[in-house]
């Protein structure tokens, strides 16, 4: 069965959409740790991030800084954070999200809850910082 | 002033070396979260990783993927995760820990204090998996 990140990137599954290119796509994370919490994703649904074939890992790679560049710029932060776990859904994704201090990336805290409409705001900003 | 990193991979500062390549260098964590908590740094002292040139952004995660898979050999578990904060050293760095659930990558939780001995010994068992 598709991932349930397959079928936000085949659009059977809504998302707040950031970003994407021929290989990747990158969306809010619907439980964001902190404003500007993104997931970035290979299109491909490969379970684990340090089995994608070498091409596909560097691409997901470049994507992401592509996409921390455009955080940073519409949240700005003294650096974005990036956080690789993958044991919830198995289809890789690196979570990407500005950072002030440690505890912002702190998974442990409560995440926030946010109305839709500022979600799609928070996209929307940081969709237009993507080159 | 060289980084302290710089001053570990010129050999001023001891460490527990895990691994090295022509650009990279990667070695234990002094203070780990996990067993088996590896820093992975290039030998380019730049503070902020998506502000490293292309290359060298992507010879880092091709090295950083070579070492997670050493960890995981070493230290058996579900995954090996990755994290990227920066507001320590001004010098780029990821973590990768072996991983089991969610909260073994929280770096809010006391870190272990491990003898020079079981550092030397993790130090060895991840490098005799290194390819």
């Amino acid at each position: 069965m598709a991932s349930i990140f397959s079928r936000i990137i085949a659009g059977e599954i809504p998302s707040y959409r950031v970003a994407e290119d021929e290989k990747n796509y990158a969306f809010l994370d619907i439980n964001p740790v902190t404003k500007g919490h993104v997931l970035v994703v290979p299109k491909k649904e490969v379970d684990y991030i340090f089995d994608l074939e070498k091409d596909d890992y560097v691409s997901l790679h470049l994507f992401a800084a592509r996409v921390a560049k455009a955080i940073k710029k519409a949240f700005p932060c003294t650096k974005v954070g990036e956080t690789v776990m993958g044991l919830d859904v198995p289809h890789a994704h690196i979570h990407l999200m500005p950072l002030n201090k440690e505890a912002d990336m702190n998974f442990a805290k409560p995440h926030l809850s946010l109305s839709a409409e500022e979600m799609q705001s928070i996209a929307d900003k940081i969709a237009k910082e993507f080159e």
